[in-house]
């Protein structure tokens, strides 16, 4: 059985306890943007029930225009006011610099890539420099943004100020 | 309190029941790309440990330039080599067109974006026209795609072929 076979069969268990349904507003009327990391649960993470919260992920919860796009539907069309940025230490992106990247998939694939692999060296700098693009937003409704660093070690969120 | 701090104050409690490191690789080696929908819980939903696979989640889980620059680094630096994408019933996106949702934007606003909100009328179709977009994408070392529709109404995801 493939790995995708098995999250289709494991997706029947989860059927057979389906919590019911709920309104497609976001019950806290939070968005939140983390990195596609696989170490993030983050409904379980950040104590999220089924209905609460958007989640919006990427290679390393950078803000690019399709997170500025996610957060102005999630704001003006469903209702958020507030953005929490979540990056976490070890990340991918921290192991590699924009240019060996795009050498690395000019090699392997004969095309180089037109878009910047977003490389970043300081987590924490990188969600300031988030926090910075999302408040500077000129389509959102709400500037609010906090942002965190997640430990991949020990699971806990550091608040970035 | 506000819901930002309730859900790092949660976190206290999962740092407390933290199930331990894991590697940054994907221990299933797939990527999974799906809707920012606060009602989807894919780990919960798809059966995911921690350190099982790579999430990306955007408005829609349509397959735009920031999915590919994740998923190209998703495959080239971290070794998955298969894709589920995963849209669902009642979205947002289906409840709009782009051009509404630029003069909404524009009207609340005073600014129309530059970018499409990327509405779309039928899940399925979206879903194939994903899975087209990853099949011919130039960058990516695999080219293996599934997409399914997650019913918010029942938990359950049906395969879209």
């Amino acid at each position: 059985m493939s790995e995708i076979d098995r999250m289709m069969a494991a997706n029947e268990s989860w059927a057979e306890r389906f919590p019911g349904s709920r309104p497609v507003r976001p019950a806290r009327a939070v968005a939140v943007v983390a990195c596609m990391d696989s170490r993030m649960p983050l409904f379980q993470m950040l104590g999220l029930e089924v209905g609460d919260a958007h989640v919006i992920r990427n290679a390393g919860g950078v803000v690019t225009e399709d997170t500025i796009r996610s957060l102005t539907i999630s704001q003006h069309l469903l209702d958020t006011r507030e953005t929490l940025l979540v990056h976490h230490t070890e990340c991918g992106l921290q192991a590699t610099d924009d240019v060996s990247f795009a050498d690395r998939v000019e090699q392997a694939t004969g095309r180089r890539p037109p878009w910047a692999a977003r490389a970043f060296i300081d987590a924490e700098d990188d969600v300031r420099e988030s926090m910075r693009l999302i408040a500077e937003s000129p389509y959102l409704l709400s500037h609010a943004v906090r942002g965190a660093v997640y430990d991949v070690e020990t699971g806990r969120l550091r608040e970035v100020t």
